[in-house]
C-alpha cells in the first residue's frame, strides 16, 4: 500500500513521524509492504512554493491509497486577510479528494477521566462517533467582500446530504443503532432540507433509531448527557464546533484521531489537534492523536482491522500505565510516547 | 413606565407571571407606576390569529418602554416545513425592535456548583458576559429552496458589526476590561470582515484588552478555562451555540436571563430557556431566569439599578437557602419559588 504523508506545520512533522514509525512497526510485524511519500501542505508549502497545496502534493495524494496529515497553520501565516493561507490547502485537499464524511470518534479513557473538565460520573460510557459533512456548506459556498459588507453562502444539495447521512446510518448499524442528526431547522433553510432528507432516508434503516436535535440544544446536551449519544451526524460548520467541544471532554485534544472518507480511493487521516505553535519543535507534542489516526487509516483505507485494533490496544495500554506527555499530566516527550506504543506493539 | 408582556408558549406564561409579580412588588416598594399590557406571540398567536407576530402585538411592543417575553415554540407547531412557525414571530420582533445586542450574563451560583456538569474547580470565578449579535447573519439572510438544494446567506455589513462590537467594548469597560471576539476567520469571509472591524475599533478602546478566538477553539475553551473570559462578542449563529453551551455550566437553563438591546427605546428581555413543553402547565417551571430578565429590564431599559440589584440579591438569597425547583434538585413549584423571591424583596 502506498501512503502519502503531509506533515504540514507546527507539531505536525513531529506527530506524523511518530505515526509513521508505528505504521512501519505494524508493517514489519505483519509483513506488509507500505511505501511512504512525504509531500508539502499548508504554511510549509507556502514558504517553499508560494501555494498551500502544490500540484505535486495533490497529484501524489490522488494516486495514494491513503493520506496521513499532521496539522496546518501558525502565527507566521495567520493574517486572516492574507491572499494565501495554510487552511486553504487543507480545504482544497478535502474537496479534491471528495472526502465528504469526517469521522471523529470520542471515548474517554478511564485512566484520564480526571483530566476532563467534566465530572467523572458524566463521563461514564461516553462513546460517540461524530460524522461531520466535510466538503459542503459555508466552507465551500460563494463568498463576497466589499468595502462595507461580506457574505458567505451555505449551500447543500440533497445529494450531498444523502451520501453523508447514509454513511452515518451504516455506521450506526455497526454500533448501537442510534443516530442523532443535528441542525438548526427552526431558522435555516439548509437545515430544513437536511432534516427532511434524514427523515426520508430513515425509512431505509428501520433498525436505527433516529432523533433530531437543534445545534444549540446539542451544544448543551453534549455536556449534560454525553453518554446518551451513539452516532451524531451534522453539517460542516456545526460539526467543526461540536466536535471541538466534545474533544474537550477527553481531557486533551492531543488524544483524538479523525478519518475523512469519500467514495474514491484515498482517505485522509489527521489528528484533530492543530499545529500547536507554542510547543512546536520541542519534541513534547502528544503523538497519540496521530497514531490513532494511523490506526483508522489501516481500518478504513487498507481494511487491516486486526492491525488497527493492535495499535488501539497498544495506545490503550500506554495510557493506562505507560509514560504520559505534558498535555495529560506527565513529562514524557513525543519520542518516549511513541517508543512506549512501539514496545506495546512488538 | 409601560411594559408589554409576551408570555408565548409552553412554560412561557407561568414564568412571565412570576416575573410580573416581582416587578409589581418592586413598583410597590419604590412607588413606581408600572403599567402592563399582555400581547400574543409564537404558537399562541398562530392559534389565535394565524400569524406568529400579529400587528397589534408588534405595535404594542414598539410603543412600550420594555418588552418581557416568556418563550415561543412547541411540538404543536414544530414541523420545520410548515409555512408559519412560532420562531418567526420572535425573529421578526427582534428585527423590528432593532435589538442587535443580546446580552447573556453567566455566573455559576456557588450553592449550585454541584449541579453543573463541570468540575467544581473549573467553575470558580466564572463571570462571563456574552454579547451576541442578534439581528444579522444567517438568521436574516436570503434563503432559497428548490427540490434538490437549499441555501442560507450569512451577510454582515461593517455598520452591523461596529455597533454590536462597540457595545461590547463599552460593557467591557464597566467590567474587567477584557474582550474576546469569536469568529471563524480562517474560513469565512464574514468572519474576516468581523475580525478586521474589531481590530480597527480596538484603537478606540486602548484600556480594553482584546483577543480573537476561532469558534471551534472557543467551544473547547469555555469548558477548559471558563474563568478566563470577561466579555465575549460574536455573531448571531455562533452566539446561539456558544451561549447555550455556556448555559449548561450553570447547572440549569432555568436560571439564566437575557437582555436584547438596540439604539431605540424598547429592550426585549427573556429567559434563555425555551418553552419546555414537557413540563408546561404543571406549575413546576423555574421562574428564576424570567425574574432575572425582569431585573435586567429594570437596569437597561428603565435605569433602575437599585431595584435591579435588589431582585438579584433576593434571587441570590433564595438560591442559597430558599426552596428549590425540580431543575435544581428540589421539588418547589413556580409559585413557591416566586413567593420566596417576593418574601426576600419585601
Ligand atoms: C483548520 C480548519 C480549516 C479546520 C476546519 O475548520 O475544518 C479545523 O478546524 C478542523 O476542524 O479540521
Ligand atoms: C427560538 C430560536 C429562534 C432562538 C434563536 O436561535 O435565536 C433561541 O434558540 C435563542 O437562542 O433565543
Amino acid at each position: 500500500a502506498h501512503i502519502v504523508t503531509l506533515p504540514g506545520d507546527g507539531v505536525g512533522p513531529e506527530v506524523t513521524a511518530a505515526a509513521v514509525a508505528v505504521l512501519k512497526a505494524v508493517a514489519a510485524r505483519y509483513q506488509h509492504a507500505f511505501s511512504f511519500d512525504e509531500q508539502l501542505i499548508g504554511g510549509a508549502a507556502i514558504d517553499a512554493c508560494g501555494e498551500p497545496l502544490p500540484g505535486t502534493s495533490l497529484a501524489a495524494c490522488q494516486a495514494a491509497d491513503a493520506v496521513l496529515l499532521g496539522a496546518v497553520g501558525g502565527p507566521k501565516w495567520s493574517d486572516p486577510n492574507a491572499a494565501v493561507r495554510p487552511e486553504q490547502g487543507l480545504l482544497a485537499l478535502r474537496a479534491a479528494l471528495g472526502v465528504y464524511a469526517n469521522l471523529r470518534p470520542l471515548q474517554v479513557h478511564p485512566a484520564l477521566a480526571n483530566l476532563s473538565p467534566l465530572k467523572n460520573e458524566k463521563l461514564r460510557h461516553v462513546d460517540v462517533l461524530f460524522v461531520r459533512e466535510l466538503t459542503g456548506g459555508a466552507y465551500f459556498g460563494a463568498k463576497t467582500r466589499s468595502a462595507d459588507a461580506a457574505t458567505d453562502e451555505c449551500r447543500y444539495t440533497v445529494g450531498e446530504i444523502e451520501r453523508v447521512v447514509r454513511r452515518a446510518f451504516e455506521l450506526a448499524r455497526g454500533r448501537r443503532h442510534q443516530l442523532t442528526s443535528v441542525d438548526k431547522a427552526n431558522v435555516l433553510e439548509t437545515s430544513r432540507l437536511w432534516r427532511s432528507t434524514v427523515q426520508r432516508l430513515a425509512a431505509d434503516y428501520p433498525d436505527v433509531k433516529v432523533e433530531h436535535q437543534l445545534v444549540d440544544s446539542m451544544a448543551m446536551l453534549l455536556l449534560t448527557q454525553p453518554n446518551r449519544y451513539d452516532v451524531v451526524v451534522t453539517e460542516n460548520l456545526f460539526g467543526d464546533i461540536l466536535t471541538d467541544e466534545a474533544a474537550a471532554l477527553a481531557g486533551s485534544l492531543g488524544l483524538l484521531p479523525s478519518a475523512s472518507l469519500g467514495d474514491g480511493k484515498a482517505g485522509l487521516y489527521e489528528p484533530i489537534h492543530g499545529s500547536a505553535p507554542d510547543i512546536a519543535g520541542q519534541g513534547v507534542a502528544n503523538p497519540v492523536g496521530a497514531i490513532l489516526s494511523a490506526a483508522m487509516l489501516l481500518r478504513h483505507s487498507l481494511e487491516l482491522e486486526t492491525e488497527a485494533a493492535l495499535i488501539e490496544a497498544a495506545v490503550d495500554q500506554v495510557l493506562r500505565d505507560g509514560p504520559r506527555s505534558r498535555d495529560i499530566g506527565g513529562s514524557a516527550g513525543t519520542a518516549e510516547m511513541c517508543g512506549a506504543v512501539l514496545a506495546a506493539i512488538a
